[in-house]
């Protein structure tokens, strides 16, 4: 989506990567959380692997959805917002268009 | 290895799935120790990605073992002895040939 990266200038764009730093810091600081506490309730070896399971897919999506190769993040900016990683007001700074974009996409489904 | 099942009696078949059960057990409550104790010391998100990676190769290696399709289980016998899952001794019962087979590759590296 190179076309679009002159459509956000360069305070815009270290808005976006501050916001998505914030989200990155929150949600893996809730999967260490998470991880610390399923490891606390390991029983047997079939609670291992649906760690391991668990963790195969976290990394996938959280690899995917941090990848700062994307420069016109609005929809990464959208579901951070929708899983709760990201407030609305985080993105102070941005264009009205923008937030209006990325408010709308965050409440679909 | 199809050709080579008739060499193993009934009996020693049993041995030989009792030993790879005992092994399991024993590798796999090890493993459980051993996440509960690399859990307790996750500080960051890197140490979440690390303990990812160990059990992929972990699992990747159980599941490889354990494999029970394979009815000649020399390899396997003799690996789990040189890792220490196994005791020589678990093989009572096994033909001396057997016995000696496993041995040597056990002492093999």
């Amino acid at each position: 989506m190179e076309s679009n990266t002159s459509q956000w200038s360069a305070t815009e764009q270290q808005i976006a990567r501050e916001a998505l730093s914030k989200a990155y810091t929150k949600e893996t600081e809730t999967l260490i959380a998470e991880i610390r506490q399923k490891a606390s309730q390991i029983n047997d070896i079939n609670d291992i692997w649906s760690l391991h399971d668990y963790l195969s897919t976290k990394r996938y999506d959280i690899d995917q959805k941090y990848d700062d190769r994307d420069s016109t993040p609005i929809f990464v900016l959208a579901q951070l917002i929708q899983e709760g990683w990201l407030d609305p007001d985080d993105l102070t700074g941005l264009t009205p268009d923008k937030r209006a974009k990325v408010a709308a996409l965050a409440r679909m489904k």
